[in-house]
């Protein structure tokens, strides 16, 4: 399967685990994290300057207050240890896996589901224990395109999504106009339906796109152009009414708070997509919220990428606007466990502790063999 | 030893080799390339991500046209497929080893030192083949840090370099100030002595250090705040009258780019350091030089940072302002190999073809390691 730009097919995801010293049930208590898809092979970063970092440090000092969880802030500093500045990129994945790890590992160990962890973590309350979900796909399809496309998005709507997004940019501008008009039959509403180029366009191609789509009044545009070109970003701000959204693609506050200095992104309109799994994990993703809340920009506005149950329990502990969904892709560790009810639109993360990954079928085999290896 | 940020006692760097299946003297051709100092343990990147897709490519679309050189640009492609855009960290420096061995290859193929393959290829004619370098070092000590400070600079004067550098950032202010009087005494002149502060600074403290030596009139100020903080940078050029440099955490064209609109830099004054070695090799190193010139900066403002051998025959292939050189620290690729001519701040590669990697001492025996694993 393939955006405008990548295949995926031989991406991997790295995936941590986090063994404690407490045992419950018989087993002693691990902590699971994974990096969203997009970067793989971190397998010597986190093996030649992560682990030895934090294996290496005075315990005490990776521990919380109370002395019964861990300080995922810390962990995260200890592994950064002589890390030069800037330049974030594969090394922000690695560390998103492991620091992610500890939220799990955490909300274990106090017998919780991670969305709780999280809000009392950052000081938040949150009423609502379910999130506005989106189901992201609309692929390109090597064989009748049309028909491929319309019978994804419409398994989306049987499984109770109803915001679809879809992929643009891989194909002309008309064929795109055409596959768009199938989603928008089948969303029902432009409001329900956004579109994704993946960063594909050039300056030229990026407006001719975003005037061709303007009067469908689709929900938003995604990374019309290279995500580190805030120029365009502002531009496309300044001439397109619709939303954008962009930010997976950026890995750090310092770079997300670029985007918010530079690339025009509208207060209560656009929408960040930044992603604690490629982002350094949820320590540096909070941080981020509190750049673009200091910044004016309210916290729903943030829908992060990576649709798996580690984003969900985020965005509901964090009070995000919603987070995206992958049902049908990005298998084992897209999507949600059958347990999760999914209802117009909503998603509700299960009382599981931690973020519940043992709950999805697809993905207990492999995190029983890390158990299995400790 | 340690900077204001990082201690380095752990850092390696990936060597990579590329066999051809050309002889020469009874050996198979083999160009050697690595990454600069600063991001490491890039085995997964290399052996997960980008070697494989070299490995499956069809090998005429790696040829240049004669069919008789590799196309460095067409191989960096080739490794890049598949990756997402955005996000230049790790991957940036595990392309720049592999690419960089290309360079080493063709020249070696040609039989000419590097720096005439890649002069041909940019289509430069340089008139001199030696390039102004200057002394990078200046380290904290732990014990007696003023006596080894100067002892560690009169060391470079005597080897032939003039223009020195040293750390700063990693103590108070008053103590730096000392320091620098020492670097200051050793260089004989202010325009001899940059200051590096590896992004240590925070706005208030780098506003102060700023003011402190202005009246020194030195070389340049090194990366004084966070290198992505472009807004930063803009204030700080307008507020400080001397020269700042950075860039060497910039590890693409379109962080630079960022640089150049949002950062300030002063056209004939500022400085320029970014790296192939960390930024996916010397093909986007050369579209970094043309974004440059596209936006009225002009080359010889260009002092790349990694003071090595590959980074000499850049310079001077490419005509640069001149490179860092790193005559006691980051062995074995730091540094030139003896047969090097070093005068009066000037340095010539020697006509050795490729980079002349192995006509340094310390890095032979790694060299003929990578051989004799073939």
């Amino acid at each position: 399967m393939a955006n405008a730009v990548v295949s995926f097919s031989d991406h991997t995801v790295s995936l941590v685990a986090l063994v404690s010293d407490q045992i419950r049930n018989g087993q002693y208590v691990m902590g699971f994290g994974f990096n969203s898809i997009g970067r793989y092979g971190q397998s010597g970063i986190l093996r030649e300057r992560m682990i030895p970092r934090i294996l290496s440090a005075d315990s005490e000092s990776l521990l919380n207050e109370n002395g019964h969880q861990f300080d995922a802030a810390a962990i995260a500093q200890t592994a950064m240890q002589n890390e030069k500045p800037g330049g974030h990129g594969d090394r922000a994945s690695a560390l998103g896996a492991l620091e992610l790890a500890v939220w799990d590992l955490n909300a274990k160990l106090a017998d919780e589901p991670a969305y709780v962890t999280i809000a009392k973590a950052f000081g938040r309350n949150p009423e609502f224990h379910a999130t506005p979900v989106y189901a992201a796909g609309g692929y390109y399809y090597p064989d009748d395109s049309i028909a491929g496309l319309r019978n994804e998005l419409e398994g989306y709507r049987k499984m109770g999504f109803d915001g679809l997004k879809m992929k643009v940019g891989g194909a002309s501008l008309d064929e795109d106009l055409g596959r768009i008009e199938v989603g928008l039959e089948v969303a029902g509403d432009g409001k329900l339906l956004a579109v994704d180029a993946n960063g594909r366009f050039e300056k030229k191609a990026a407006f001719a796109f975003a005037d061709a789509i303007a009067p469908l009044d689709l929900r938003w545009l995604e990374e019309p152009g290279d995500p580190l070109d805030y120029q365009l970003n502002r531009e496309l701000t300044e001439a397109y009414s619709g939303a954008i959204a962009t930010g997976e693609n950026l890995f750090s506050r310092a770079d997300a708070h670029n985007l918010i200095r530079f690339g025009g992104m509208r207060q209560g309109k656009d929408i960040f997509q930044m992603d604690a799994g490629l982002s350094y994990g949820l320590t540096e993703y909070a941080g981020m919220i509190a750049t673009l809340e200091a910044e004016g920009f309210h916290r729903t506005q943030c829908y992060p990428h990576g649709g798996h149950l580690i984003n969900l329990h985020i965005a509901v502990g964090l009070e995000l606007g919603g987070c995206e969904a992958y049902p049908g892709v990005f298998q084992p560790f897209g999507g949600y466990p059958a347990a999760c009810k999914i209802e117009q639109g909503l998603v509700w993360p299960t009382d599981a502790p931690g973020f519940g990954l043992e709950q999805k079928d697809e993905l207990r085999e492999d995190l029983q063999l890390l158990r299995d290896n400790m």
